[in-house]
């Protein structure tokens, strides 16, 4: 079942993976609703699709808002945002990785809600369950009627399922239940409650202001409401926070070695967030200068893919001592697509969101630095333009090491064959995009990058790197069951 | 939980009692959602708030489109009917009687779906189900998750529990646990479902057109389409329609003895409909013809209340000779509450409905015929547009007897305090309107109208007229449980 | 130039003429705009396709608001009736007759407004300059700039390019150049002024409402905001209304004898308005009483086409004796255009507004009696509908006279050949429809029911009947430019 | 008369001096209105309130369509573009000067179009007209009505008025009467017409793609389409374009030594497009080389207030040698006003548009580069911000000259006394921010950096820097009606 309310296509977006969704939680703060909406405009590049809240009053229970479209082009307005009381809300910003892919309805949009014997909850993820096919038809056989497609909504039903006698303890319950990544923010009507997976592959983070406690998955989200950043929530830990009693912390599953999401470091999220006590920004310079390093080549200029391959390039044009130059220029008004009068602008479509800067480019030769290499459809197409610009050579250093394996832990990626570097070589790649030369950064390199002197431990990776490396932590069940091959063991 | 999409306010027909839905189905036409738009157009008076269709289409699946307001400012976009492709589909359009009065959500708009493990069903249900509350706190303790705050959504989760083996079978299942008054149409991917509670309180008839077949709340609902009436459904009769056998009837439930709701007669039904085998024009018009005999007076103009008395005030002026005329002037472009710049205007508000025609009511004693007087509210400031206009006597003649009583089985009625012919006896009521005359249709009169010659049979009344009468043929267990009392036995 | 946001189309109306537009203003109360909302809510029967509102406050100046759809949408939203303050206030409802039909810009929404040297003026007018073509060319010849393809936007730019020291001595100049039917509400800074052209061909009343004054279109928008109802405007009279002067009087035209529009009488005007004196209904009535003497039949019922036919059938049934009943059931959801699924549907299309009461028509001789006959599509689907509703007979009555020839006066009419009485005979009608009996009122008789005992004076016709008799009482110049023929003298 | 449809706010952008305007013109190429929009989308910079488009086809004549907002977000819908259809096109964003503000109706958005008897012409403008107020006065007076309470307008009305036999003539004749500054961009139904004033004050640029030709308010908008940057259309240039005929060049005003504005140089245009033969963004980076030497400091990072400050920060850090970084990351989600749930974030509202990356901020003595002051608010609230941050000292580096003056040619700035610099001294503005120091660029080191290797000259200024020097090369007419003050002579 489907309802045709698409949002806008960001078609120069498709070539970059995408992290779906962010999630942001407040208790014990007058309009807690308020502060959810900012927090979740902060995230907003974590999911752009819609976004949703749920608040609960004394007086007025529980009520919810859910949109297409930017979290300010909707939870800006005074008459929404009042009927969203009370000091308790959490949100919920998503790109549909599950869910009916470009088609989703409002009901897909979380948070999901549901009414127990004991009182309502409302529940709002990030990331992936990789056993929800399995969950989904055990859970139907027994009577639950599913109202979105997505996976997420199994855990609103297993709770409804369990009998425990606590909202809390049904989550841990149903979560015990759950494989995969995920990072949660609930709510009952007097508990904000976050809880990460055993592996800690997504983020999330506590903050306070005042009296009141934040749950947030990114740092950056605590600053725009002005509040102190605590502490991480520790992968495997679920809080429970009230007005009453505070946090409280407990370890309700068994204890697994910490596998966090190095692309996090990389691309998702944003540079002035601080993920496991290093500042984002300052990891992604030294990318660059771990790059620079690494392969290193002659030039005249270093130019940043914007806005993403910004720190590395910086990073870079510092270590190598190269002119660091804005060699591109992003457009700040991209949204629709329009109407593209002919076929040359058709294949140029990357101009609507940036142009060269001719002057600098012109005669030079440049070092093009990028985060990431998905399909290489836009890094041709720059490619093109800083020719046609007159660049003398074109030289590509990209920000991570080669994505040749689809991520199944909440984000958005193409299947295997789509992925350039699933199929060709670094070489082959270089060729096919018709530069001068194309390097990406080690994968031990981006773990010094992050901090880890010593690289990459290959026997017990200190991050997930799935994506790059093809081994993934959590065995994606309901993906092998249509059919996905695993590397093979070597 | 709620959202604030709030549907227009109509407020001069609050003093009307409300039907709250109109259901129609089609099955075995190409495009059947089409058919069921112009189906619920017919309906529309049924209910305005909100109206939903599900269809199913073999390729495309189950999809379905909700939305708040009228059928024509929805279902007429070519953009969403092609969202809703198929030979099967159904619909309702709502007046909300149970769910978050006045504050409804997009949630609360049937048709209510479910996939089950042995495929999807589509439920839109017309009535009231006296036994919710407790249904409802059960389900919910086993697991259930409601989407919506209606009654009727029990319907469907208790389908999803059953063990039976066909969605027919569970269907019956689930409503043989269902107290009240009902009439549903449903759908599974293949199959178009009918069903009538034992009493018959709420209409539904089948409708034939070439080799499709069509249910709906009334005849005046296949006349759009062109579809031949081939019969109503029987109390207590579920048919099960599909392209492949055609009408299957089957009685699920005990048999009882029907009793249909008489102010279908009186007021909710269209008057070019066919209830019960009697056309319900000529029914109203022979509820002025009986109201002439029993409460006769001298006047010089019959004048009906529009547009709702007009068939009793043609039978009333052809009874006792007196000229029949267009008294008041209905506005037919009302719709939403001006801005009542003045004191003055908002307290003849029904100005913006109603306009007096003062050439033809000057010097004149006019009798005022009205289908009925629920709080009294309009009945007073119509008599004063009356008097305004310079009438020389206004004598109410009123096509109901008084309602005395509020309706449990799908009417939206105020609290029984709200009823002035709960607290007031025929002449108070006369006293408090300050008119010179004020008679209401003895309730063995309407019988008589309706085609019962003997009037009605005391012991085993022929109809539901628990509104005039107090007497509920099932127990408003609900109700009861939140306080309402009922008349005491004699 | 055009801006494509259509109005609905009303497909079933298409068979109607259909005056063009419903002017309103107000003087000397506070909020007058909302007034004036009130009001052209009450003239929306004049004009469907769009709105407009002009007020004046001291602090505030003047402002504006244009919408395309009814009243009841736009002008009862607080935010936007706060955007229009002030005790001085005009507005104007319209279908389009000239401008770019069909595809009209908000440009085209009267009022129309200029800034003088000696302040601000809003002009809204309902009728047709016959010379506009001519006048427009002149203006644009010598430097105005027209915002619309309305020919009243003629009126502004000749009020600008006077000379005369007053607003108002700048309209009556203005006016004088004018050719064609005239009504016009315009206001400055203070005055509020009322014309209406010399032969009066279109309505103008004057109402009072405490302190405050009012000129309106009908008298049944003074009724709807509890205005008293003073007197007519004369034909040729100008009146100029200020809070500090009262009412004043001019005669600024050559003085001529009245040639009021007839068809105002039969079917434009609400039935509730006074015209000349006279009740609209009553006329309406009397007709039916005429059309029964000139044309009776027997037959078994008496059923008006609703809503326009119904007065005249009450007379008609009333003189015959036959009885009256609502053989014709109005949807009153009406809206937007249905996707009609069908060719069967598609040519019944008619059944989306109207449905017949089978029960009553089966089996008995119908007198249809309906106001006008224009192109004869909807009559034919009617007498369709009829008799496969099983009558016997059916006999047409229309209570005007053939309508032969357009109206060039402020009324939208088709093109002369597409009118079925342009080209064919009653009796040639009455086998094209093929129908029993078909039969118009007499001119006649016409004048009789209006009031005139000696029915029309031949050689000075007492009313505009050009679209019955082709006898224009204005040169319809621009009309003749394009190629129109006039009636040979006899 | 005003419309309240206000677009969105830019609160943080209150404190930027703003263009008003980009225009662009196309000719020759098949759906020019295509491109149009594409054009306008790369100038979306100049001007965001509003957008217009006119275009021109043979067959359907003008079309045009005017809307709020975005390009991106009107002018993308493929039925809307349709409704454009033409090979001659010129399209018009807006941020409103003159014209009412903040309260813009729909009438006030460009182009401005008239039929004259010649035939229609449409004009577009960006500039202002310092003598607009008098020839308002002089136009209404002879009867001219004017749309919008845009000075653009005059020039419409002018070229209507004139006797001149072609539409070019009738230009050159109406920006022959008109002061002040302007480039616009103009179309007949064959002619596509571009006009600088001739200061050449504000920017205006030709260019060819295959047989069409461009006209457009900067380069940036030329390389969207993929057109060639032919030249600069001339100070006191009008060039007239035709299918037929090609470019003609005609200069119709008295010669004048030009005066460009320099500030488009510091901030109003993309660093991306070429201004008098220089690049911005080159221009920009050696105003930072210039603003090290003339303003050096100790520190340890030197961070761009982004964007616009970029450029700058960039060529200040490489002259300097200390590091550059992004210490402040802004949102890309930046919209409308969101509803500020305390004092404490009401204060701090640009944080909605800004976060501080604190990992790199703190303990670091940072110079932050600006492009400009004007009210000092925002400086404040940065510093504020990099302070809580924990930087240990903040130097504020402005890469213009102290904003001592408003502009009269068609930039938005605030009346003298809001202006910082109008009031304070370097030292006084210091003390004001509270920083550690705070240094301007010398107007000869601006001079320089835009290439004039010898500054400026003080005798004849090479650019107009009335902003920053109150050297006005136009009498400002309105302006001093309205009483403003002048510098003295010295």
């Amino acid at each position: 079942m489907s309802t045709p309310q698409l949002p806008p296509a960001h078609p120069f977006d498709d070539d970059k993976l995408r992290e779906e969704c962010g999630i942001f939680g407040v208790v014990g703060i007058t309009d807690a609703a308020n502060f959810v909406a900012l927090g979740l405009h902060a995230l907003q590049h974590r999911g752009q699709e819609a976004g949703g809240i749920v608040s609960h009053d004394r007086d007025q229970g529980f009520n919810s808002a859910r949109r297409f479209g930017y979290v300010r082009d909707n939870f800006t307005s005074q008459s929404l945002m009042e009927t969203l009381p009370g000091p308790l809300a959490i949100g919920h910003v998503r790109y549909s990785t599950t869910g009916s892919k470009g088609n989703t309805a409002i009901r897909d949009v979380q948070p999901f809600f549901g009414e127990f014997s004991l009182g309502g909850a409302a529940v709002a993820h990030n990331g992936n369950i990789t056993n929800a096919n399995a969950l989904r038809r055990e859970l139907i056989e027994r009577g639950s009627i599913f109202q979105s497609s997505s996976d997420s909504e199994c855990i609103i039903h297993l709770m409804a399922r369990s009998m425990a006698r606590s909202i809390p303890d049904r989550m841990e319950e149903a979560l015990r239940k759950v494989e995969g990544a995920f990072s949660v923010v609930a709510m009952t009507r007097t508990k904000l409650i976050g809880v990460r997976d055993p592996l800690g592959v997504r983020p999330l983070v506590l903050g306070q202001l005042g009296d009141g406690w934040i749950l947030s998955s990114e740092t950056c989200a605590l600053d725009i409401i002005g509040a102190d950043f605590v502490r991480e929530i520790d992968p495997g830990e679920m809080v429970v926070i009230s007005e009453k009693n505070g946090v409280e912390s407990h370890f309700p599953f068994r204890q697994r070695k910490p596998r966090f999401c190095i692309f996090e470091h990389v691309y998702f999220s944003r540079p002035d967030s601080i993920l496991g006590g290093r500042s984002v920004y300052e990891t992604r310079r030294q990318i660059g200068v771990e790059l620079a390093r690494e392969a290193p080549v002659e030039a005249d200029l270093v130019c940043p893919v914007p806005d993403s391959g910004t720190p590395a390039a910086i990073g870079y044009a510092h270590e190598s001592g190269i002119p660091y130059g804005m060699g591109i220029i992003r457009n700040q008004y991209m949204g629709r697509t329009f109407i593209e009068p002919t076929e040359q602008i058709r294949n140029m479509g990357v101009r609507l969101k940036l142009n060269v800067n001719r002057a600098l480019i012109k005669g030079k030769r440049v070092i093009l630095v990028d985060d990431s290499v998905v399909r290489g459809t836009t890094s041709r197409k720059i490619k093109e333009m800083i020719l046609d610009a007159g660049a003398s050579e074109v030289h590509f250093r990209i920000a991570s090491p080669p994505t040749a394996w689809p991520c199944f832990y909440g984000v958005d990626t193409p299947q295997r064959e789509k992925l350039l570097a699933a199929t060709m070589s670094e070489e082959e790649m270089r060729d096919h995009l018709q530069v001068d030369s194309l390097r990406f950064i080690s994968l031990n390199g981006l773990y010094r990058a992050v901090g880890e002197a010593g690289g990459r431990n290959d026997l017990h990776p200190q991050y997930c790197d799935a994506c790059f490396s093809g081994e993934y932590p959590v065995r994606p069940a309901d993906m092998l069951e249509q059919g996905f091959e695993m590397k093979a063991a070597e």
